[in-house]
């Protein structure tokens, strides 16, 4: 079953992300509390949503998702984590969270989805290429951390 | 002069988005409006903020972005676009507006500000790594547009 997050799946989500950042080779890199999920995730001034999977009443996947926005095209959505938890790989989870936010997206009518993924996930690459997604080969992520944030302003006074 | 953009300036945003469209060859690839500009940049529902440089009364360039979410740090920014005119280039109004919008992003505390620039654009990236971001060389942009969504929701029934 695929539903929207409530507050009280927040720990179950960040779970999820824990399980993604141990898998990626980065366990310490997050910092975000349950607490942080549920001030940004719910309320009048929430800046994400959650798709939750459930199975026998556990959360084993979810999909994190906000609003974004193209100067060319309007109002899109951004993808920023599907997990589904190791154990439960393999079930169709995956496939279903996507096809809902999709849905979603639709129903929404935004007018572009996106996402980012590893240059070596070929399998993933496939997967969203047969689902009728594009992956741009000419762009380039650049990142500016909270560090190189306050060292740049500090330089520019 | 930097300045955050007012109602106003959205006819000049969109010339230069056009300018923008132009210049990387999809000249028909706006399909944005100025209304739509006004109606997604302000009021108590706007996805964007924008920021103008002004040199005597004329909006020559902007700093477009609006918040992203990080599961792992927490609220970030996205800059989608930054641009100066071309007529006005060199003059320092880019450096300008990438610095306001680096100092904002500091004054809210955001975990991290985002981007993406092309991969022929050494001369753009080199600034950006002077500046203490980082380019992310492993993680590809994947997007399906609203003819795809609709393609993939009708296949999905």
């Amino acid at each position: 079953m695929i539903r929207f997050a409530q507050k009280e799946d927040m720990s179950s989500a960040l779970r999820l992300i824990q399980e993604l950042a141990d898998f990626e080779n980065e366990p310490d890199a997050v910092v975000v509390t349950e607490n942080d999920l549920i001030r940004d995730g719910f309320g009048p001034n929430s800046i994400f949503h959650c798709l939750v999977a459930e199975d026998e009443g556990k959360v084993v996947g979810m999909a994190l998702f906000y609003p974004r926005y193209s100067t060319w095209k309007g109002p899109t959505f951004h993808l920023e984590d599907l997990i589904v938890t190791q154990s439960q790989r393999g079930k169709g989870f995956g496939k279903d969270l996507y096809t809902a936010f999709i849905a979603y997206a639709a129903e929404k009518q935004v007018k572009r989805i996106e996402w980012v993924v590893l240059d070596w996930n070929t399998h993933a690459m496939d997967f969203y290429k047969r689902s009728g997604a594009a992956v741009l080969d000419d762009w380039k992520t650049v990142q500016m951390d909270e560090q190189a944030i306050a060292a740049y302003v500090k330089a520019s006074h």
